[in-house]
């Protein structure tokens, strides 16, 4: 029995110690398996040290705990506790490699503050390939550390499906609106919010760290998986609504940002349930203020979700939802349900 | 026995024949598995359209000529042919990923006759995005069609590899010149320049083709796969090397397009060959003139090659590198060498 006495900062000091380790391996086979040059190693370096590091590392983490929470109060061995890190790693690379790529589609400037990777002078475009890259890292942290392993083929398979889930939800999101047209709020559906939501964020969110441990842990029963993809699709709905309100309601204080999806044009839970309760009156002031940059039209749309009362409208989801999951997880009968109790705690009532 | 007696054009329409069915495949899946919006599925429609048809297919083509050539005569089976086509399609796939992302790294503005995906106004940066889903859904793919063969794990594991090796040749040739720095000659090297080659074309031009077809047949010796990297490498070699010449050297209208790689400061064979000779006055003239693009600077740099007679070293380079690739082939005695002397006659003297 191994358990667990670590505090929480000692639990993030040694989960990053993996992240090294798993580097200095990518750099180790660059130059002694493909005699790649220092500099190209040295810029992979960088690649890596920039990206990877630096976030929050919650989907990371989440694999740990979901392993714990699977083995019912026995504790990790070291060994499992090991292989769960390296799995977080691989999600918090998979992470690394769609911000890098996000952050050149949207043309954004800053990323866990400080300047998004393609910003960095000597980077630019390169940051494409620097993306693809750690895509490829994952697949090769996954052959060193798991290739003997009965699952090993099942992890590779869930990695590449979860990665393709996630890039048709980019697709879904950035052909939300034309580029070569004017904007149409007509598209802003709450069925397309949705099933954004669950492409783009869901699955490698919730599901894709559930399912890790879940192999890790020896569970083979499809059922499972389904029931799993199920429960965490439902908890990456609401992970995403929170994200969409606290952009426009949070304390950027507490948030650490200022939320921008008014004036972004973004399609976010709020102007989708905004719009479907508008009057036509209303609808025609968001379309015309919303998506625009000045201080006075950000205001308009603000005033009138207040009108529309969406804060009430948001709470009242955040309870429904919680009781609906609560429920859903209560029917699991297969599997420790505390997983699913400890993946929604994470972000229930979350402020940041 | 299955004979061949196909015209070359009935084999490339039975080819192309088989990129549609991968792509409805593709489509049915958005549409039954991921219930996708129509907008989404004519899109990625549009990207396959697009992106995967129109080019010479010579790499395609090969797994099946290789899978052929491995028969030793008997022919293949119309089954051995289908697998044999849907892998090559996964190559032509493979390189539509890695031509619709490098088209936007280096800002070109066409490609196959038409301009690069991303200038068509609608896509823009989604073209990033779109070719993810490419690699994507050749994995896909290789699930669909091969996933109860015992060599499935084997060529998931060979396109991983041969991605993460292309992606370390975009790297080199990428950062061959800083971005944010002068135009430095001196990383144009030799040495440099052959690593560039193999890992950015040998790899997934030659021995994926060659590797994909022997685990078709069969083939299980990690020793036939390591002979075969070694020589597929240099055939790579061979022939971005006739790639680089060309773009100088050839006939515009019978090469199809217009050479720019003076211009575009390319790490090319030449101006490498041309570095290794120069004199210290012929180094300046280079250094000054190289990647310019005025006429009289290209005027200059094609006057100092003429200068070098880097068309004798090429012809010198061509006749070496076919009699020590001919040895190297005749070394072979584990496989059917008819293999490597069929990829070789395609691209011996070429002139497009």
């Amino acid at each position: 029995m191994a358990t667990n006495t670590r505090t929480k900062e000692q639990e993030i000091q040694e989960f990053v110690a993996v992240c090294h380790e798993l580097k200095e391996e990518i750099l180790e086979m660059m130059t002694k398996k493909y005699s790649m040059p220092t500099e190209a190693v040295e810029w992979v370096k960088e690649v890596i040290e920039y990206n990877c590091v630096g976030g929050k590392m919650n989907r990371g983490i989440s694999v740990i705990h979901c392993a714990e929470a699977l083995t019912q109060g026995k504790g990790l061995t070291p060994e499992a506790r090991k292989k769960a890190s390296i799995l977080g790693w691989c999600i918090e690379w998979l992470q690394a490699f769609f911000l890098v790529a996000d952050d050149v589609m949207d043309d954004s400037i800053t990323r866990r503050g400080q300047p998004c990777w393609f910003r960095v002078p000597k980077v630019k475009q390169i940051a494409i390939n620097d993306s693809f890259l750690l895509e490829s890292f994952v697949y090769s942290i996954l052959r060193t550390h798991f290739r003997s392993e009965s699952y090993y083929l099942d992890l590779v398979e869930l990695f590449q499906e979860v990665i393709m889930q996630t890039e048709f939800g980019q697709l879904l999101d950035l052909t939300s609106q034309p580029l070569d047209a004017p904007i149409d709020l007509d598209r802003f559906t709450i069925e397309r919010h949705q099933k954004i939501v669950v492409f783009k964020t869901a699955y490698y969110t919730f599901y894709l760290s559930a399912a890790s441990a879940m192999h890790l842990s020896g569970v083979t029963d499809p059922a499972c998986y389904a029931q799993c993809q199920d429960i965490c699709v439902k908890i990456g709905e609401y992970f995403q609504v929170q994200d969409d309100y606290l952009d426009c309601y949070a304390d950027p204080e507490v948030l650490g940002k200022i939320g921008t999806d008014i004036q972004d044009n973004k399609c976010s839970w709020l102007i989708v349930q905004a719009l479907s309760r508008a009057t036509p009156e209303q609808r025609a002031t968001l379309k015309e203020h919303y998506g625009k940059h000045s201080a006075e039209s950000i205001q308009i749309i603000k005033d009138l979700y207040a009108v529309l009362d969406l804060e009430a409208v948001y709470h009242k989801y955040e309870n429904d939802s919680y009781e609906e999951l609560c429920k859903l997880i209560d029917g699991v009968t297969n599997m420790p349900t505390t997983v699913y109790h400890m993946l929604l705690s994470k972000i229930y009532k979350r402020k940041m």
